[in-house]
């Protein structure tokens, strides 16, 4: 089997993780790494023998300088992969995209940057199919992410009619949480709709959906208060099935110890996850409500992780390597242990990884 | 003209607020306190001049040892009062339901009681009529008020079909907020609706609204997203036209620097109200958003402060001093100052007082 060459340009919160996402996959390797901030995270992509390149030749030196090797300049790393996935800073990754056409090199972007820059925008359960062998997508953001998977799941089970939700984002990401110091506010969106809505519709054109958003104190991830319009009277029972169909949805309930933010990190934690990663979109069975054609609903998006899965399957859209979604949404996460259910005997689960101790006790 | 014998019991975070409100009327005076804590709050209170009386015997002897000087026991001041305002805390108010009934004085109880203590749960510019004369009432809690006051103004102009709302709380009130701990997280609700909805239907019976409510960590206020359907399409001014004929609910703009529960707070700050008290429900003007028949609204709310207006106008209904709610509300919000826009010029308002260094300036 041949495998698809990546390239990670950005080895930050996003690069990082899909460095670590495409290493577990069969069929994809990472060819190297493109950065220019010679600081910790560098030296642990060096201790992981990720090949380094640098953006440019000011950036060599400053590396070099800084002591670290240097295999060559962004352009070598393009000729010597099949897909590159940017993961630069919001907005930064548009000037890339001349570079990456140049180099012929199939090309990813994420959700900070815009629609327009590759005429397509990609959620795996969505829209994996359209994205096949084209040269470019974009992952959409974190919100836009959980927006697209939630009312796709209702969508498909021909429930929904229409969705106004209220997304309360975290303040800032924890690992630059030192730079914007405590905040005891809520800022509310300058106005409605907040971007999440039209961007899901980039993604799902037809979806009938206005969000209104505002920043919270707090680092953990985001929370999503949904109001949902059903074509028709429902069970709560029905609605449940239709999210459980849908790929990295995952039912949690808040009786179960788990009612905020914290407690399902804290859990996602405890099965080993690395980085505390929560790919699925959690939604909170027990505080699921519906009342007639009215569905009330909330749940937790994890804005550092829940668009890996999303990032390697768009690497395979690509690259043309697997014609069917649903088969590579499976392969994905089963090589990541993406779950469906945070209630249940968990060491029957795929997700649970033992931990150092647990490895000692052999 | 005879004055209403106004007596507080409780004098903490709503009692002390009530207290002060009460002294700006004309028409009622405060006779006296009960409380049972010899902290840095009642040595206010003493330097205030403030009448205290001691909920019972061992509680004068505590307070007595403390070097407070006690005017009498409870029983006492209920028998020198027309009404007595509960203000103990939530739940430790049924206690003394039958204390109240026994000595004659009506009674007003805060929304931390239930509504079935008195039968009766009153917002002035909804249901001020139905008071007048009663033995008791309740003047529902910051959130259940605000929402009484957004679609009462709403349904007053014959625009509200149905209400379903987001209420983010803030963590804890400000003076105790040393014993919470940091919070770094988002903690819903465990059911929907969350109690604030059917809590409005005490007040207003007819309303069909859904509430579903987060705790979020900042301690500055609540926080209210609103999607309203409307009864049919109307335009923004028409809407904007309904909150401003109702009273005690402010416009702010965003754009004017107020875009955050912080600016708000300041410019309450900066008018020299006391304690930073905004009695008005505060709508972002320049978030609201109109589509069709769908209103889209985003407003501010003090969880300390918006029920103080609220209680003077329930003692004077109870007292049967004035018969009519709008004058009651009128004579309340000019005594406190109580503005309908956030944005003006504050010079020529009733709202602005100057601060000592203008004081000093003559």
């Amino acid at each position: 089997m041949k495998r698809t060459r990546v390239a990670v340009n950005g080895y930050g919160v996003i690069g990082k993780r899909v460095v670590d996402a495409v290493g577990l996959q069969e069929d994809m390797e990472v060819v190297g790494i493109c950065d220019l901030s010679p600081d910790y995270r560098l030296r642990i992509a060096e201790g992981l023998g990720l090949p380094l390149f640098a953006p440019g030749k000011e950036a060599r030196t400053t590396l070099e300088a800084a002591g670290f090797g240097v295999e060559g300049l962004l352009a070598d790393l393009l000729a010597a992969a099949d897909v590159v996935v940017d993961c630069t800073p919001k907005k930064v990754g548009a000037a890339y995209a001349e570079a990456y056409r140049k180099a012929g090199a199939k090309h990813i972007f994420q959700g900070g940057e815009k629609h327009s820059l590759t005429g397509h925008s990609f959620v795996a359960e969505a829209n994996y199919e359209t994205a096949i062998g084209r040269d470019s997508t974009r992952v959409v953001s974190c919100n836009t992410t959980a927006t697209v998977r939630i009312l796709h799941a209702l969508d498909s089970s021909n429930l929904l009619a229409r969705a106004r939700g209220v997304l309360l984002r975290r303040a800032t990401d924890p690992w630059e949480s030192h730079q914007g110091g405590i905040m005891n506010t809520i800022v509310p969106e300058g106005s409605v709709p907040s971007h999440q809505g039209p961007d899901a519709k980039t993604v799902l054109p037809d979806l009938d959906v206005v969000t209104m958003a505002c920043k919270v104190p707090e680092t953990l991830g985001h929370l999503h208060y949904w109001y949902i319009e059903m074509t028709r009277p429902a069970s709560r029972m029905e609605v449940l099935d239709a999210l459980r169909r849908q790929p990295r949805v995952a039912m949690a309930r808040a009786a179960d110890g788990l009612g905020a933010l914290n407690a399902i990190e804290e859990l996602v934690n405890d099965l080993g996850r690395p980085r505390n990663d929560l790919w699925e979109v959690v939604v909170w069975e027990d505080i699921l409500t519906v009342q007639g054609c009215e569905l009330f609903l909330c749940n937790q998006v994890d804005n550092q992780a829940i668009v890996i899965p999303e990032t390697v399957d768009a690497i395979r859209a690509l690259a043309g390597a697997e014609p069917s979604g649903a088969a590579s949404i499976a392969r994905t996460d089963a090589a990541l242990g993406v779950l469906k259910d945070f209630h249940q005997p968990f060491r029957s689960a795929a997700g649970l990884r033992p931990g150092p101790y647990a490895r000692g006790r052999g």
